[in-house]
């Protein structure tokens, strides 16, 4: 199996800006993502699935599962740029699969003619701030200069930090597409099960004032919350799988202090 | 060397089920598969072969080796649905090993002509419960409203949880190819070593229902110590292998106290 | 880079028996292997390669360094079968890389014509025997009534156990070309820095009974404690390491109590 | 995406030396190759990039991004050979990517008819040296010959050691092509955050002498303390990725002491 991206229709889109929004700190990119899809009702015409997943389904409350995948979802604005926007539940899970999804994210942008991403995440902090400030990082000088209009902080006086995962390789393999591509990460605390609707408020602004577009934020918390009894479920999933291995392990221990059986 | 099936006879099967048992919790899917097969003399006809399984073969007492592997059986029933099952040692070793091994499943699988799939594994509940229950998961809603009939539980008002490995990818996977798939779960406390004869009853009871064939549990009881035996062995010669190289390390330590040799 | 095999020359050879001794439990293989090879002057005629084996070279004494690999040697016998032999610093470092490896050794065997493999390691039973028994498992009856005769113990009445690794895994992937291959595995401590003579004479006297050869054994201890000072080495090397991350990552904790920078 | 190399222009090199100088011990091999560079103003022409390489990209002060990438230098000497130098801010995060990236590193030195190897590493002490020596190894005896002359130490009676990594593998990986190649190790303690501009400037000492050149040493110091900052910066990023991870499974630990609701 290779990673690959399955359509159920192929929208036409107006110069669109490609939004990447997937699991990382404070789920800020996630929750960012899927706010602009709701608000403005997005519609998805594609899902890519990869064996480089965790592997494994989840299972909603009707009994239906979801495999893991990232989705792409199509919001059009009359008369303004579209928004290609890619959300998920999970990063690749290995080395080598982080850079072929990114990869294939990058061929459907380019598929729809974009020029312009805007990745999403979360600054961890390790305390909450009263007004998050939004950092941001670029793979050209033009886009740090719109973008240092609109709020963000580019410049930084400290050491370099770096950007892991998707959000990440996307600015520097777009770049060497050609594409030109803005991180746009929200102070949170980096509290893993926080689901940190303050951070997205502020990227949003910063998206709002790019795109031209007022960004309704009433549903912000509510989504936030709804994320957060989401992700408890996902992550207690993957927490009892590491438990049963060691549970396993320690029973085994117990069990095996006769003599040495195994054959090397 | 590819994931590769080996045939040893091509059986004509008549609009056959698949039934999927690999290992897991409370080894419920495996007990249940191989009770199937002995009750109705499945005959084995193909192995499945990976370089994704653990790099290791078994010893019987007899002195002769078995190779990790997955292998399929059929069931022929007079004038009803024949059946398809897949039993074996062990899934996938590695991540992207889970999706190609699952997708070399469905590909057997679809050369029989299997249109719905069942496959089954262990709720793990961390207690023992006096009558398990079975939960189930399905990528459907007619097969959801099929075994619900049959005492499965599908909703649930809690956390969406998931299913890791086998027993949901084929889920997944079979869902992308058009097959119809349900996980059946039956309640089981979870621990490594215990192999689950009352939760496998369970699940046995509603395959059997589906089926409409009465599936005699006399033996049950009796396969379940002989697969824990087997298990035990087993997992004693993994243990042994990870402590090996626990001591390995530890007597190093112990002996490199004088300078530093290492070259970096 | 695929996992190749670098011929220096192809000797002719009549009708060949292999005999692997990869590094594993007492190194016994190893010993057993290279005993046989100066013992009977056998001549290197090919190494394999492989990006599968730990990224890393060994330093000689005089400054010249080898590259990790799997040598193949010919040892001659006027009017008997010849031996082909198989030994290495490594095993492969990673799952399927050590299915790639077992099947290019399989590869070279057949294109000499081999129809039987030994391969040969330790039984770990974490004390020391005064009289270590040699174990054997294999692929076909036939092979395990011949080494029977020649003293190895075949039945067992306890669990079964597996041989993890090249000594197991030729005997599975040997099986599915037609291969008869049996293991040979004395009883040994299993304390990895002992290299174990006597493990090793006992199944070079069921190998000598076998080929129709003496092996004479003066030379063994000597060969032992110059394999035993060679993988301190190695293992220093390969511990230091693992040190030096840990450390790397010590030092880091200490001096990043400061406010959180990471963006994730 | 497969490991491949991008071209700015290609230079034309009067009969190279290669030298490398990725991360490793004490930073050694990357001050001595990020010096030389500096020193002889060495022009990037090319940059490697690897799925194999860790996932992220580095922020830099004002706001770009870099991509974690091997690049290419070429230092021209007027009437005496010319340099190739490669360094980077990293090697590769997975076994095969480690010989697949060396194999692409040789064969942009093939492409310029490199004949000869320089590789540059710490030798760890694990304490600090008054005058740091300069171990050597070498993938002929020529070359050991010629770089004992000017000072490398190849003989050594203790315990043969190892070379992990780009500069051991070079040298292995350049012996099967017929390159010549030796690899210059300064003692250093071997503390990770110690960026080691003494051992630097030993090895420079020998490398100056061999290829006929004085090697400026005034701006060394300067270069390590540059070198040290942007390394607290990146292995800070490292190690928040990891304690994230951490922190989050603890806070999972805390929340699920509910009943279990894995399913396996």
């Amino acid at each position: 199996m290779e990673t690959f991206v399955k359509y159920s229709k192929k929208p036409k889109l107006n110069n669109p800006v490609l939004i990447e929004g997937l699991p990382g700190f404070g789920q800020v990119g996630r929750l960012v993502s899927e706010h602009l899809v709701k608000e403005f009702k997005g519609k998805k015409f594609a899902e890519l699935y990869s064996p480089h997943f965790p592997p494994q389904v989840m299972i909603k409350n009707d009994g239906l599962i979801d495999m893991i995948s990232n989705n792409f979802f199509a919001i059009k604005r009359p008369k303004k740029r579209d928004i290609l926007v890619v959300i998920g539940e999970s990063q690749a899970a290995t080395i080598t699969g982080q850079y072929e999804i990114c990869e294939k994210i990058l061929d459907v942008a380019k598929e729809f003619g974009v020029k312009d991403i805007i990745t999403v995440g979360g600054y961890a902090m390790g305390r909450l701030m009263k007004r998050p400030k939004v950092y941001g990082a670029a793979n050209d000088k033009k886009i740090i200069k719109e973008f240092s209009k609109h709020g963000a902080i580019f410049k930084t006086k400290g050491d370099r930090g770096g950007i892991v995962g998707a959000s990440g390789l996307l600015l520097g393999l777009g770049q060497l597409r050609g594409m030109s591509a803005v991180c746009l990460m929200g102070e949170t605390p980096g509290h893993p099960l926080l689901i940190d609707a303050k951070a997205a408020e502020e990227v949003l602004n910063i998206i709002g004032t790019y795109l031209g577009e007022e960004i309704p934020m009433g549903e912000l918390d509510k989504r936030a919350k709804e994320l957060e009894k989401f992700r408890l479920g996902l992550e207690k999933m993957m927490k009892k799988a590491i438990q049963q291995v060691e549970r396993q392990e320690e029973s085994e221990q117990k069990k095996t202090e006769e003599k040495v059986k195994y054959i090397g």
